[in-house]
């Protein structure tokens, strides 16, 4: 490992995101993943031998041959971990690393819904990590959490804040035709799906309609206040590998008489200058693309950590319609948590 | 041939939405093939030589040795014919058959937007039919033309249809999810849908935010006032084999106080009298599910005539979401043209 | 249930196969099922309420309402029992009900392999009911177990009984692609199979390769001697919903002078007498296609109980290449036991 | 255009084939597309508008511009042509340029089976180079044609060359399930394939056993020995986007004692000295998958060039049965056709 990264490691980094977490960090300019931690079944043995692999890419050597760990700051002192527990554990396992003084990334839903842990994306709430020392002093921890959004909820937001900076966003009927890989392994069984449309996710549109308000909202004297949007949300499960497709009818408070503001809205849109020049930060922020049928999730996530938008026309009862597809296992996840944490590297809230 | 039958003939039968025709012709109570007509290519030659049948069961023993003939009122002279046509074809041959007396139960969408040619769902307005008396007078004809709607608006009618009767209805966001089956043959390249959405179809959205205007509309003094719904339409295809998925949001000019009574609107929903007991009628008009996660168009669409809607719920913003599942060859296309002719049939408009 | 028909119970009738037996049993003019047996999990409950049905007809009415007993000859005292238990549980309970006199039809393989229990095919080797006296002998039963085949089995050896019959079967080169329904529910993940071949079916390779032998040998003397054709197996499973295909190279014993009598002894392939007029007897035995690429899964299980076979055509090693499709839930699961216990009624070793 | 490196065209550079060798060659070290070829329609018009580009990477920013010009030396006048024609046009089209000083790596099948045309694997064959001198001597050209194989023949060559090396090869029995890249574009149609098994590609059986033969054929005197190797074979074509699956079972001329030595004859298989350090050169050759089911089309693919070979196993027929897996549009064709390039280059053939 270089002196000069941060040593992290991965929480339950056997499954499919902590999977993405150790194939992203592979080669990352700024953290080194020193430790794994995984279910009692598989601590002791090396993470190679236990963990069944699902990425095309191959598992990075330096990570093959770690000790699986468990799940506790006694095991793991790293000052940031990733996590990418499922909720019911993230609940309780992740406050004690906090507690013990640790940068807690969540992929995690566990605590989105706290008042005091931002829901992150660096495109566009950076200022909302503010809200770290209010939750240190209510908790009483000398670490913190933050958690990244939802999959679903991730892509929207991005393409919202853009429309939301230039005109207010004031309602939004949304459909989203997510991925099977959004649901872990082994997931959906191929024969609910195979040829098929599942119109349903346990508990999305809820997730979906309220999430992007809490990223959307302002912290006002340590406090947070949700943007005031409304939602009509449809989730469904389409036979797709990576990639969710939104589509959105969106009522703007101000839309512009000229129409085209609304396209370049999108495409000139730029992450708060703090946010810019990380190692993970998308370039560009939103791809907004031309042709009359994209995107389309097969062709457009091979930029990982880009939204891309398209389809962007007037609508007949709201303002506009448009589609947005976004990489539900990079910028949706893993990818996500690690832009966050060197966001937060910048801020100077983790170092070495 | 049964002497108490009716002779009709398929136009361009050796095309996907021609082999529907044929296979759902066979052993009709009251139709029989006796002709059927194609390309130039194929005209002279015995249909099971030149069709390239795609359907799982095999082509019936009475229409693999018709000898396809041309698309014209001097080679077809049953009182009743079905059009498979394209649009093109359709918009110069259907007014030839019918300026020949005969009666046309077209797919084609030509003239659909004709305000003398009904749209027609012998389920939801059966009514329109009197229209035909001013289209023969407007063209001269002695025979007529009507068409069934595009697969993607037959559904949400039939849907829309009983909830206009209970409660009103005055706004729509939907998002089809649409079979590659919707698009013919060789129609979708695999290269372009396998693990893929494309969240585009050629003139969908404008056409499925249409007719279902002109359907749920009201004839008075012998013109057609259009029903005054808005849409907000996104339109997308997706890998499904057969079976169209429309999500659903609608707001009610009336809704009513107990939520209840909008699925029981649905469930209860019955045909126009005169349409109950046709051969096709479908036992149920509309099947209302109870799973979370049901109507999916690969379960549903095993009742092919009858319209499966589920996961009704109250929305947010407007209210109510539900999702609508149809068989968009069958009740979408050929289907729906041949309960169209037993209806034309029953109303008299055609006979032996 | 009417007074002449035999009441049966399905084990295990929740899962896949489970649900493919009670669907297929509905309205059987011989059997009623009366009983059904579950997990402890649901034992006690509604069937209708327990069940995740996933098939696309719904739970016939006389079962929906039936209460899962366990699996014990306690409880279900039926002469006729059809089980859809995996072979670790089969092979406790299913001795329990032969020694309580039950016949047992079953889907499970845990003794397939037992030199007394015949694999059972109709159409194949009918004579081989003739071990069940040697069965209840060794045990002390006064019922008995048979089995039918694993659902890549089935199809070959119907394919390769004709073959043999005609010119006998020395060795095969066999490559299967397999239905996703062959693995049960939830099954293979959709991760997995997406888009996807994956080339290995845990122990598929030597059951593919052994049964055949063994429905295709001789019973001698109260015991059965083992065909002796030479196996090279590949199995892959693939992203088909239902259909087994498997691509055979065949050897023949005494091949042809004339080529065409291969096809002709597969297309005029007749069931043993005894094994042709019951009600789920296959017409034809094997359907030969002509067409020059078919036999496909999707297109060709629509006859259920028919294997289906095509591409027969001379061989550069052996003698032979051909296709065969056959539907892996009905034929080659489900729908085999049931006709293999109608041709116990009919040889008399089941009765009311 | 850097000056040292070699200008080169590509003729039918918007089709499927053609638009890999574009991906491919864009920051070639050696090679510069200066000029592209397209059909009438698309002569005179800018690549980026024409060319329906089906990749999900971006056109080139130095091809995007480039103005379609017609597949004739007189408008193409680079000294190597890579040729994505259709055979029907290659025959005609190719033989033009050869006649013109040009040299000509096609991934066309139209001059494979000519006996001084080489099918060239730089990994397998680089020797079979030296029937230039014959082809330019019998058709009095100046320049020269080089196939590579049939996709479908590219991965199975590689895997037996290395077998070939050590125990000599006798006989095969192959089965491929080849991805529906391997049809262009718009190639399958999905209704054909979704969810399904085509157990046929026309031609491809033929091809794919003969075209080993000649590959590891041998030179002598100017003249090709076809290898004396006896095939069975059987295509089908599988949902999948890319990667074709070969299963083949072997027999050896000499099978060794240690079957683990069949496995390291793979595993350890290095190119000839003078392919091994070209730009597009495999690294490694072959790769050898230990897991029990690997390789899979959809995982194993990534590499491009690389053979992967898994499931190395004995056989009861003959000697050994394994699992290939291939990308068919990168090492099977456009991949393919550039390393030819490439050695050609290192041989002498082709300058600047």
């Amino acid at each position: 490992m270089s002196p000069k990264k941060i040593p992290v490691a991965v929480l339950a980094a056997t499954g499919a995101v902590g999977q993405r977490f150790i194939q992203l960090l592979e080669n990352h300019p700024w953290f080194d993943v020193v430790a794994v931690t995984g279910s009692a079944r598989s601590v002791g043995q090396k993470y190679g031998d236990v963990c069944r692999w699902l990425l095309p890419t191959d598992i990075p050597e330096n990570v093959r041959n770690l000790i699986v760990l468990s799940s506790t700051p006694e095991d793991i002192q790293t000052p940031l971990v990733f996590s990418a527990l499922p909720s019911s554990q993230a609940e309780t396992i992740e406050p004690l690393f906090a507690k013990a003084g640790t940068a807690v990334c969540t992929n995690a839903g566990a605590f989105r819904q706290d008042p005091y842990t931002p829901i992150l994306l660096p495109e566009v709430n950076p200022e909302h990590t503010a809200l770290i020392h209010a939750q240190r002093k209510k908790n009483g921890w000398d670490g913190f959490i933050i958690t990244n959004p939802n999959c679903t909820s991730t892509g929207i937001t991005i393409a919202l804040k853009a429309l939301q900076n230039s005109f207010g966003v004031k309602r939004i009927f949304a459909t989203s035709m997510q991925a099977i890989s959004g649901a872990g392994y082994p997931g959906v069984p191929s024969l609910n799906i195979l040829g098929n449309i599942v119109p349903y996710i346990a508990g999305e549109e809820e997730k979906a309609s309220w999430e992007p308000r809490k990223m959307l909202g302002t912290v006002n004297k340590g406090k947070l206040d949700l943007a005031e949007i409304g939602f009509s949300f449809h989730a469904n499960r389409v036979p797709v590998i990576d990639g969710h497709t939104v589509v959105l009818t969106v009522e703007l408070n101000a839309p512009p008489a000229d129409f085209g503001l609304v396209a370049r809205s999108l495409s000139g849109y730029q992450a708060p200058a703090i946010s810019r020049q990380l190692p993970s930060t998308p370039q560009p922020v939103i791809r907004l693309r031309a042709e009359a049928d994209r995107p389309q999730p097969r062709l457009d996530i091979t930029e990982g950590m880009t939204t891309v938008v398209g389809r962007v026309r007037p609508d007949n009862l709201f303002d506009l319609r448009m589609v947005v597809v976004s990489h539900n296992t990079i910028r949706g996840a893993a990818g996500g948590s690690i832009y966050n944490a060197e966001l937060l590297v910048e801020q100077g809230f983790i170092s070495v």
